[in-house]
């Protein structure tokens, strides 16, 4: 009894951010699959996929976004449900990797809680990894199994290339251990000059910062800020002004993942920065919008990603000459 | 270089109820091991142990009350940071075993969150589990390893017999499915006679139930309506009505677990049963605590068997007489 | 070099019930893989395919019937050899689940022998289960993979209600642990009414039941005796005589799985029941039938759920309904 | 809270051979563990320990004699309470290790049965195996974990070299597969010379053995004809003849593992052999004992391994210069 | 969004063996995926495919011969990349499968190397192994998967009657634990008379070879001194000088496996034996080529063998009439 | 039958580095477990044990120098001998973790390496893993169990402090990704002013770089160069000279490991700083010394944590004050 094989796409959504799943799903010229999901009085969640998942190659996409566990919780839910279901091929897309500043022991008897993630997710049935932007690259060694990494970099660079391509740039990068990212935003603006704060601490209070000092040089150059993500903005927005005091002619700030937990939104609006680029790679409630933040959808990448994968195509080269 | 091994017992607690974590650890002659513990701006959470845990015999407690995802996601995260500081063997002590009631696919495409969350503990680093008052025994076998499954029914019944023990008791059921422990509550009260609430569905609307019929005769009776948890309170409540409508004599509600979610106190309160029991394996604020809620302390029992573990005593002879 | 996929469905056979597996096979419009299975003197068991199995969708048919270790390490060692062939994917196809009674420990120092079968298939090589009306549901979340759970209720409760649908029936659980399923029953049957039999011990010999109280109403109506199993039949035949006693106007026994292990024939052949009904899920030799034995064939559920699997269907559509 | 640790060290015995575990029990100067075990109705096997095993050094024997499907899966379940009840450490002991002459696919599509037993053992949670002169050294490599494999040659060979040392010997192997043991022999017998048998087949009917030729000198020696095993004692009893037919003085057989299935009984007693020696790694019942069979006990071999197993020595130095 | 699903054989090859590699992929009528691949300063390997290998049907070769470590290493690190770069199946082919030799304990405190490189291209992401005449047959058993024994005998033998056949032959096996093989080679030449080498000891000094006695009938024959692999050529070389002292009239040496550690080129040359025939499973750069040595190429072998794993067709059916 | 346990511990080396071990040894009051250790004629390694190493607590060092791949094979087989001898535990001691700059996918379809080699620790048997100054500190989250991950910085800063304190010194990270490390040396030396060198590349030939750019000041300062190891030293010598030419009063280059490949040594002994300080984590033949090369041991560390693990010690506790 023999029958050619068929595989069958099916994009799945918790319930963290569903208008990035939603516009996944369209770019995908499909549908999520109709899913019940709730909490139990006790807060329990319960999730039940509403058609036939069997053999399905299955994209169950979730936003890590507050409350982080509940969200984490609901998508390895989900991605039980589907091994139980007999989903063929289970990938995890996560947008943002939750936990992934949680990604070595900074001093003993801490866990390192992005190796976890990784594992938790292996454990109830997850194949394969889609992420963006990961906090560190070493990450992608925590997944027993493929993972691709997207790299949100070309999207943001192009857009400021053709806003501000015609003045005089600099790249800085707000921490010394971010350089890196710094780096290849430089390389990616024909070669932009390169800075980084350095947190200087108190001698005798040495847990305390005294001064953000600038290495490198910024006097008259328009900087563009970076890092991979914003969460309260105090780092960024202390380096947004330092730069200032250091003569920059301004400042841009671009970043992958806008956490933006509180006070994020004041401060960012109150810093010297002219605009704050990122992405929706978590969601962004209207009442966090403001004038200068610009958020560029990262739904096209992901969809490509997507694509790529179900028709065993290739996702590095979607990122050809971006390396 | 030889030397003689000791075992060192620590008792680590989670941060959703540390009052019966405390009550454990003054039992056990000890004190909770100084720890770490709270969410960063985006609500993922930090751990740190604050003493040395290695080589020790951890015993990491952690009430599964609401919200349950973030406690859920403590105690793994605990577990993963004592694995990764060397502690010796890791005994995960769940006195109200999150998600139990999920121990069973009702339909297709459904999870088994009860078997999920034994693979995630195991995942994260547990060598063995304690628990209480399972709401299915069978989920003892989800966990691979050693389980010591508590149980708080002498307890319970040890103060119903001496509170009530004079009085013609019966013991009822508020469901079919839970009739087993009913029936172990009959044995305990000397054989008391058994009744359960048949809820019988609408032939037009089948998802809708219209009757409470009580099978088993409990007129002129004191029933014990026993369960092992209380969440909504709305079978409970609607068992104890449709047995004072069937002239029983007065009614009693026991229960190991206290979820108590909303609107089971107000529920509770105005409900026709005298009394209402409990233990404290979740936590009971005060301000939910009501006139006729009695509140039984599993710490001893608890503490005991984490004794029994340690000195490689026995568990099952903690219970001998009241299988 | 690219060729498109093709599958391929082969069905497999241990040697417990060969008749079962055949209407199978044939019901699929399939034979059965020619297998050589014998046993070498010191009874170790041999197995080989006789035709390559290199790449299919195998399906491997065993009855877990006595000599039940026989035939389970036959199922095993079958799977094995799969496994080592190449075959793509291996669905154990057991319509009795072995040792699925023995799913929690009872008492301390116990095995939970269902968990192990699960995890003894799972490490031969198993991929997926599909079982016929587990002994608990639970059983379901013991195998590491999906497990399509299929329901026999369907066919018992069409033969009921075409031959006795015109009498007042009662559904009647044997044991207090089993109502769950005469309330399913229930709902079939239009909601007919429920009860139990409640075995009471003697205080002074706790291990030893005195009497079997009808608790419900059973005077003057049609009881359906219902159960998963019928093994010795002790339990089953004692109820059918209380239910006698109790006024019953006639009692049916309706069993999916067989056992049938001594004396059951003989105490069914002499119990009240005017009709005892079971499947073929294990196999019951001409010398064990007798005149009020009905029984109804699995095959069309379990080839009918084969094809669904193969072809990526639905099995919970079967059910659709019947929940 | 600390303590010193102990280590307590118990024995357990399944049912298969009583008499072997108790001799093993008694020259360790302990008991066996009271332990329940019998069968269901359907053949299902029930075990349960009457003693607390928590925390203590396992020793499990069983032989893996017929009906050895039963005593295997005997085996695996004590293993399973005994993991669950909280052993420390669980050591499989199988004087013979059952399947081990299926530890290879002589053809495709074949199992490779040894490799299982040793995959089930390990899932049911054994932590190490201690075997006696296994069908071939490979097998120790099956088991992934510590494997102590004992050798009973030097207890067979003591007792030749004391009783018919004084004689012209010559060691033959009854196959050419074998012929390595024979080399052992050879060398414990101070260099006797060496033999086989090489079975021809008809180049007509290849699958028919026509002749038993002997390769190596043998005429006017006393010929010790050894293997591992003697099943239905076919191979050998052939080979005993082909040698007297050669001109043999005579012949001894000696081996390990007294299967004796039918007809081997017979076989060996009219064979022109002058002594069978075996031990008694396998159960020999009165019945199939005979006059020229002498039977060396094993039980001083395994104590003498548990007990350097439990006292962290070396079994290895048991073997000195009789590798 | 459906698609038909497409397979896709790509060959991979390590740097140990390339002509072999080429010479497989051009007989399957592809080419070998451009691989980059070379050493760090430190001597650490670097690989990266060049292509896209997305759900590929991945074969991936590489020659273990020395230095060994290094081309295991590379292998290893080569299933690594294909795994993280999503191939849909990797099966492991190693014509020579490194370490075989170390398939069991001879002594204790020893490795058993041929497991643990099974477990490592396992862990590596191996989903199925190929090889080709392994050591003992029951290191198929090592690996955890289905694993393609290949059998270089008939190509060996064919060669062999072709231009033997017209002697009167043979068989001799340089060792008494090879004697199987040198059984097989027997059956496949019309029943060619067996002899093999008995290596004594001398009784002062154990560990000393003080003769090779033949076992068996040579005198005037042409013997076929048959082995898996010649190594340094010792063992082999002083069988054959053994033989011609016992009257053999000639020697042809007969292997897979040509290691030819120093100084087996020079052994060979210089000893008895008329022709040396081997394969090509491991490299023979040519300054090691010498007159009477024969290589006769594995390759056709292997592509059928690759051919039938990838079109689901039988490798079994290949050697029939051959085992 | 009880037994108070003991435990004791063992240290094991491979041959990389023997000097480190001994002295190793000698600082814990041991000495190396004498080892049988050599290859076999085709490179293969063999090892043995030559004391009973049963129910120890094992720590093996071995260094991965080049060849490298030789020496973790060694280091794999060594683990691997030691689970299959009963050791009780097993810790991994690489003071330098070979692979580890292998973290991660620059691009699509190479290996991580290190995770890799994490993975194939575990599979052989590690329990536990001790490395020196880790790559990036998220490698301690590839292997699966605990890492005690020790800092070389104290014992480099301290030798800094001792003899140049005095200066006015600034620390340099040769690399923008690896300026935290530099960060981490400024804390320590009383927050000296940090710089960084930014590799431009060159426009029209992207891979090639044309500058190395000083970011940060360093005029008149006295720099002190860091990095984890120096490989070729083209980097930090080109850095050196970068500094130079900025002005720097002097350069000091300080490495925890020196791997010094070919031309490293020619390189620092031609460059112009005044002193090369490296630790002895992998051997430095004499050969390879030169006048301004200083070389501290890293014995006294390594011994210090084998002795808190041994004693359930702390090993955090030995870096207070110096995270």
């Amino acid at each position: 009894m023999k029958k050619t094989t068929e595989k069958n796409l099916m994009v799945f959504s918790g319930r963290a951010h569903p208008e990035l799943s939603e516009e996944v799903a369209r770019l995908l010229g499909t549908e999520l699959v109709p899913t019940a999901a709730y909490e139990f009085a006790n807060s329990e969640i319960y999730v039940r996929y509403e058609e036939s998942v069997r053999g399905c190659d299955a994209f169950v996409l979730q936003s890590h976004t507050a409350p982080i566990n509940e969200w984490i919780m609901e998508h390895l839910i989900m991605v039980d449900a589907l091994k139980r279901a007999s989903a063929k091929r289970i990938t995890v897309v996560m947008p943002f990797y939750g936990y992934a500043r949680q990604d070595k022991k900074h001093r003993g008897r801490e866990p390192i809680s992005a190796r976890l993630m990784a594992d938790l997710f292996k454990t109830a049935g997850a194949d394969r990894l889609i992420a963006v932007d990961l906090h560190a690259d070493q990450i992608q060694g925590y997944f027993d199994g493929p993972v691709d990494h997207l790299m949100a970099l070309p999207i943001l660079t192009d857009y400021v290339k053709e806003k501000y391509g015609d003045q005089s740039l600099a790249v800085v990068s707000p921490d010394a251990g971010r350089i890196k990212v710094a780096e290849r935003w430089s390389a990616k603006l024909g070669g932009a000059p390169l800075a980084f704060i350095h947190k200087t601490r108190r001698t005798d209070r040495p847990n305390e910062t005294v001064a953000n000092r600038v290495v490198g040089e910024v006097a008259g150059k328009m900087c563009v800020l970076t890092d991979d993500m914003i969460d309260t903005g105090g780092t960024i927005v202390k380096a947004a002004e330092a730069l200032m005091n250091d003569g920059a002619a301004g400042v841009i700030i671009a970043a992958t993942h806008a956490i933006l937990s509180d006070p994020a939104v004041d401060r960012l609006k109150n810093c010297p920065a002219v605009e704050v680029i990122v992405t929706n790679t978590l969601p962004i409630p209207p009442e966090r919008e403001f004038d200068k933040l610009t958020i560029l959808s990262i739904a096209p990448l992901v969809a490509r990603a997507i694509r790529e994968v179900f028709e065993d195509g290739s996702v590095t080269s979607m990122f050809d000459g971006h390396a």
